[in-house]
């Protein structure tokens, strides 16, 4: 297990949106505009709520921790909040909207130069209480991998029935979903 | 949940090498050559799993089903094979190697213009018994999507620590493996 690293955060956080586009640019929308069921998310609006994250959370949450440590409390996240960045949008949209902005939150992080003692900073979460900065910002990293791992797996159950007797062998089939 | 459609898993398959070169080419090794623990794999070893399918696998059961049908069972599938595939090689040069096999492959399987009647056919496969080309086609795509499902849950979990009491919002942290 690996000790937090500002550099592999970003590296992986620049990486995403081109990751994205190259598997579900122009895909066929069996794969990203069906779910897993009722009260499930689509791949288009996964692609939502990383785009409300990259406008309200992830940069937001690293200023306020810079500029008011403890003193102030994060805003809530809307869990709701993709539903207006996906109105009347389409998928390609989508991902020209969030890279877009995640490129310009790196730029914004990238000129805060942050230092090892920065990353010691805290601020306060409205249910988690304390966190540092370090904590903040790889948890921006693990989120675009647990969506990942979330569009993976929505797509995958779109052929739970097509693979007939190896969905048991194929573990994304197994996956219950973890809330994410 | 989707019927199985040709087309559709075609655009799954062709767009895989690109989204995981886009994700992981020229990666800190942090995320690329740490595994989950003994007797897991690293993204690393993955791409080499997937380059030892694109050779001894996808396309060699099609053709064994549509030139010997049930009469002749699939080789078994060498769960070993990776090791092979990766000695010596960077990355960069897997993900050049599943690439190239990839392309290949796809062309193969485009110039056998597949009818639905033909996706009707079946093979023997050694544990499953009798299974069907569509099956087998859809099962190829779903592959894929396991192991992306995969790659970022191993990347995630290199991030376990430094997340701190983000970890329990996390699905992807959740995800016990389901064996891939």
């Amino acid at each position: 297990m690996t000790q937090h690293n500002l550099s592999n955060t970003i590296s992986l956080l620049a990486r995403t949106p081109a990751a994205l586009n190259a598997l579900l640019r122009d895909l066929p929308e069996t794969w990203t505009f069906h779910n897993e069921g009722e009260n499930t998310w689509s791949v288009f609006e996964v692609i939502g709520h990383l785009i409300h994250g990259e406008r309200t959370d992830w940069m937001p949450r690293v200023t306020m921790i810079v500029q008011f440590g403890e003193a102030k409390t994060f805003e809530p996240f809307d869990m709701s909040g993709h539903i207006r960045e996906i109105q009347g949008k389409s998928l390609g949209d989508l991902l020209d909207e969030f890279a877009r902005l995640r490129s310009e939150n790196l730029a914004q992080l990238r000129a805060l130069n942050l230092q090892p003692e920065d990353l010691k900073r805290r601020g306060r979460h409205p249910a988690l209480g304390e966190v540092t900065l370090s904590e903040h910002l790889a948890t921006w990293a693990a989120h675009d991998l647990t969506h990942l791992h979330q569009i993976s797996r929505v797509m995958a159950h779109q052929y739970r029935e097509a693979v007939g007797p190896w969905s048991k062998y194929l573990g994304v089939l197994q996956c219950a979903g973890h809330s994410a």
